[in-house]
């Protein structure tokens, strides 16, 4: 199996959770994923309008004091493999065992649940793989509680940087805010590297569009076929969002206050910006696989037509050079004394008739 | 009639029930399906957070007193072509004869309906038949009652055995919790082996997909269109489903208790899933159809167009051989010395200036 | 005009109504559909727990005292073309106007109305013709008042027979009870000759892909057309039935109890059923046409490769034969001793290295 | 530009609205729509149980007295061209501007709209031009009050003349009702049209249907085509026709009483039965084309198989021929004694089994 | 890269918004579009219905006084890739963060959002640019305060200057009435534009159409194509207007007068008719190319069909031919006397008796 298929094959393993684990019982936590070596990292960072502090954690037990902080918390856990990391900050912070599986499970689907005193959302992050160019999509687990936001995440990324900067730089009104706010700027992140990846498929659909117009070949048809799959699978990490935000927005949540909800409302616009966009280029991509199509054929076609009527010409004239090849004893046109060249009047004028003909009928 | 399309033949009337009691009353208990010899089996599991006991009962008397036990009571039933034993039950536990007619009807629909004490409830279970490497889909009807589940099931599968292990062992929660929890672990289950399906329908897809990019051939053709067919199969068992546990989940029966709904909620989102992967899974098919049409038709065109191309050069060459097998008296070319070589020059200029003018025109 | 398309222009014709009534004031009884020749047959049932009473009616006059019998009466009225009928019947039971116009126009579209004192409902029969072998859409308008309902039907048909047969003999709960079971055990008789209609869907389905996996010729393309067409119409008349037997159910009309509530549930999820049916055997034949066609295609394509290739390999060694027909005075290889061998030898070296060199690049 | 295309121009200019009055102010009464030289012609019709009246009014002012009159009064426009008209009707009746602004403009959608003391609705009235026998798609605007109702048509046609003339015999109940079942009467007549206008429909479908069968060109295309085309633009018009009759008939309006809500219902049911009819109709016509295209591909490919065969054939045999035309000095064979009539023998051989063979691999 | 492709290429980017800022802190305000040189211009309108006055603003100061003025204001700013123009107006009529930074950004999506005090509305307009005849959408970001608006455009159009005019004249009731009133007049302009627009489409549908009937070419491929992508972005933009209109009509903003709201239901009306007419147009665009593709199949295949008849007519007749021109020793048919003319009689014959033959199959 080559690479390629390799890396398709775990994007549709991608689409299917919990396989290994349906001899399990419910609410165990299992992780669900691809096989990582690296070590779990966990990073805090707490801030308040004028005091800044990040740390990374080692031993599980610092985590414990996190809780009570009168600051805004903001745990970040990279690597979920290890499930017993997951356990121990569920058990510090009171997470219901469900939340637990679902955040070791990297094939889920976008989603808010309310518990008591928190909620729990999962969210699809994409993002260009600078080394392959793929489109990387990655599970991002969210627990917003009263004054603390915990995030699983399964590696290092760059989506969340440009945010971590603003909150060490104090810059905008993040720091000014509580976690509910915090929750909405990751949000925000994310939804806008939503739009990087639909302006790589954008250049992708204007190349292919100007090669459809110059050189059109059978390369092209495996490309739009792969910028459909592409589209497939972002739709289905995007679509979901839409009622993550939109459920965030319009349920009466204490967690979030009225003022973040004009900030949800514009990460919701986006989304919907992005589901249509997405559905447009679904669009464009279809339009441009059936014009290959009928372009392919037309020109297949010309050059079969260009070649047949030119076989259709030179086999009546083969046959009347048959004719006076034959060895009748009496073929009385052979002792004509001019007879040779009376023939070749006789086939370039019937060679240059057909070809008349056929530009009449427009068929060349 | 061939064994596989005796199978297709067993499928589709799957999809038809109740053809044979048409001219019997509502509400008579008629077994509609495959003729079965097998025997009844009922197994029980009575269980408690500290007690377990399972037994196989013989006689249809010995289930009577199961009603009134003060533990969770599972009884399963496996075999619904007897339809006596299922009255039996039915009287036993005061069950409405409509509901006694659906569950020895195996071509039911999935649904939820409430009745005064129980609820009753239609599933498809599916898994991958080891033998066949089929895809088969069995009915379960469950009846949910205050400390009961009576289940029946058409033939021995091992979509529950896994759930039946955690309750022999005591692992989990399961036997903390009530007959509402057994529900969720059975419909958990159920979902869980669509994802086994699932998994090996994306086999089958990256299989497909791996061919398509290596060598197309007729075959393959076939073998897309028995992957839509299972589609549109699994699609329509599975559907259902999502009404039937959210019915569960929203409607107000106090059978289900809320700390269970929580679990619902997350059985709910798996059948989310199952049913989108379904829905990508034929997208991917239709995509991987067309590109495979395209694909033939373009290698097709490319064979027909060099062989075109091929008869084209030689049919004018043909023709000029002909010209000079002529046997006209005179024909002034034939007697000159190096006429046979000078023909020889026109005919390699002439083949050659055709390839060189295909070639430019992209033709070749 | 054969008889095939006379046919399918009365089925065309079924789809529009009151055509030949625009000029006449609404509320007019017109009868609206075939002409018939054939007497209007009217048989009354009536029966309770322990009486049974049939008769068949011949004088208008006879109807106006049932309607205070006490027992459950069902007036069936076989042909709606003489109007004069279906007024009397109308005066004696006090049934609005705009009713009798919609029982003598058997082009309704399936539908439930309330009025005052009784429900009118009009659904759509089907069965198989024995004779021809055709599936028939008939009309049943059905008057459901407190303790009669009155039925009209287009012709004698034995879709109701079996239920006829039951309230006889007094099998099942029938005769216990009162007319909105009745309603409901002609609705059920009704929706299972559906399942019989699309049993027989469902074999030609069987048959047309086991002919396509066989043997696929022109023939089958118009078979896969009809298929469709036939769907089209069942599908047509299915689809309202659903909003009828929901509204029926749900709407609080306290002509229909509870009890039976329960039974048009299930009757609704068999319709439900039958829908999903015809859209799954929509989807399957879609598919089928799609295989027959790429099929057909492929197949015409290797052939026509086949033939090409054998084309292009004599087309040069044609080229070959005749240039050693030429007339030249100085041809040298002619007169070499063995030179007619060593150009058997050239031929049929090139032939076989063509043939090889069209084996490897797979065209053969 | 032919009459065809203009006629097609004039069908599109109809989907679009006030282009010409973009820079005017809303609320200004301009005509939009085709030209028009005949003079504004005004009925009027005055009725009771017991009275009957029915003038032409020449001069504006007469308009006036008969709001205030105490029967049902309907005054219809035909031409809608001469503004000042309008305009004039409306400062008698006290229509809103905007409400005129719309009757000028005959490029409506249907709509129905509330104000105070009348009701304003718009419908599309569909015929079949009897000289040109094309589907005339014609704007009636209608306003409704209390006791009277107002309506502006194109141009005469007779969809309301049966209408009109029940009102003079005074048959049926419309002289007996308000202006609410005046309302009916004319949507009744409307929608009745329709049927006639699909019954066209269906007998072009069923024409194609049966020259599919025998005989299919390419003058069928253009048919189905133009077919497709006619039945988008009725499908436009009377959809919406569906929410207007809907929302008559659910919203409270005071001016529409109970009993003739019983009559909209109808009115309703056909609107549904026209669309459902229009949808099944495009249904029949995708096949019909699916169907043709498969056709006559087949056909083609049938033809091109059997020609090719015929030349397979055949090219070898030349090829034979040329070998025993050449002129080699040495040809064993061409002195054998019956050599030509063996030749003769091992082509026909050849020939033959080459059929055989074609014939077993069913190419022929 | 041609011009051509750049314009392209500028339309996808159409559809990004905020790519730029990925980084930057939400509620700061970017210009994210075209670079653009020009200066931004300020025009304010103030009115009643006894005064009117214009005036240009060159100083961001002059802006303040204007909040208070007891006249209907309108602040058009033409430009907004200036930031610091808009946030200066911001400052001063204190609109939220999030709105200056939605001005900015032309690539927003159609919404209105509700604020404390304004309703802030972002529209797309669209029309014909003269000098390249292509389709331009522009964004207009309207914040519609008690007596004023602030219009933000990206650029000098005329889409609104017909109603500039109105207010300069005086003209219609728009100096009568609010600024609701205004925000209605604003809309409706932009939407008559929108049928300026269709009616160019509507144009190029109809040569597309005549050309279709004449002479199809590959050039119309391409034509149907950009017509697609055209009406794939016009239906993005006017979509949502939709949803905008209708949430200021229904929803209860008291900036909106119940007065307005007809005229809001009028513009709804237009709106929804665009969107129909767009759809509409987008079916008969695939209609048309369903009729090109197969035409212009049908064509070839015709061309095919011939030119094969022809070359199989002729090949059959080149074998007899080459028969007689082989040099057997002995060929009794060669010394016959008349052979040669017997000979051309077969010949004869045989084409003739071919051609029947194909014209009676109606291959020909």
């Amino acid at each position: 199996m080559t690479t390629e298929s390799l890396l398709k094959r775990f994007r549709i393993s991608k689409l299917m959770p919990r396989i290994a684990t349906h001899a399990a019982s419910p609410g165990t936590v299992n992780y669900v994923g691809r096989k990582r070596e690296a070590p779990v990292r966990i990073q805090v960072m707490e801030y308040h309008e004028d005091h800044f502090q990040e740390k990374e954690i080692k031993a599980i037990g610092e985590i414990l004091p996190l809780k009570n902080s009168p600051m805004v918390t903001w745990v970040n856990v990279t690597g979920v493999h290890d499930t017993s990391v997951i356990e121990s900050i569920g058990d510090a912070y009171g997470i219901h065992s469900l939340v637990l599986e679902d955040i070791a499970n990297t094939t889920q689907r976008p989603k808010l649940e309310e518990y008591d005193g928190y909620l729990f959302a999962v969210v699809k992050m994409t993002y260009i793989d600078t080394k392959s160019g793929n489109i990387i999509i990655e599970q991002l687990s969210l627990i917003i509680g009263q004054n603390y936001i915990l995030s699983f995440q399964e590696k290092e990324e760059d989506v969340l940087n440009g945010l971590r900067q603003r909150i060490r730089t104090g810059k905008g009104r993040i720091r000014k805010m509580g976690s509910d706010y915090l929750l909405y700027a990751i949000l925000d992140s994310i939804v806008d590297f939503y739009f990087t990846v639909l302006e790589q498929l954008g250049d992708r659909i204007e190349d292919l569009e100007e090669t459809l117009l110059k050189q059109a070949d059978q390369a092209m048809l495996n490309d739009i076929y792969h910028l459909k799959q592409d589209l497939i699978f972002l739709r289905k990490s995007i679509w979901p969002m839409r009622e993550v935000i939109s459920s965030m927005q319009h349920a009466e949540h204490k967690l979030i206050t009225k003022q973040v909800g004009f900030f949800l409302r514009d990460a919701y616009d986006h989304t919907i910006q992005v589901i249509e966009t997405v559905e447009t280029f679904r669009d464009m991509a279809s339009g441009m696989q059936d014009l290959y199509l009928s372009t392919i054929s037309n020109k297949m076609n010309e050059v079969m037509k260009v070649l047949t009527i030119f076989a259709a010409i030179f086999i009546p004239l083969t046959f009347l050079a048959g004719v006076y090849g034959m060895n009748f004893h009496v073929i009385p046109e052979l002792s004509i004394k001019y007879g040779y060249f009376a023939w070749w009047g006789v086939v370039l004028t019937l060679g240059a008739g057909m070809l008349i003909y056929f530009k009449r009928k427009k068929w060349l």
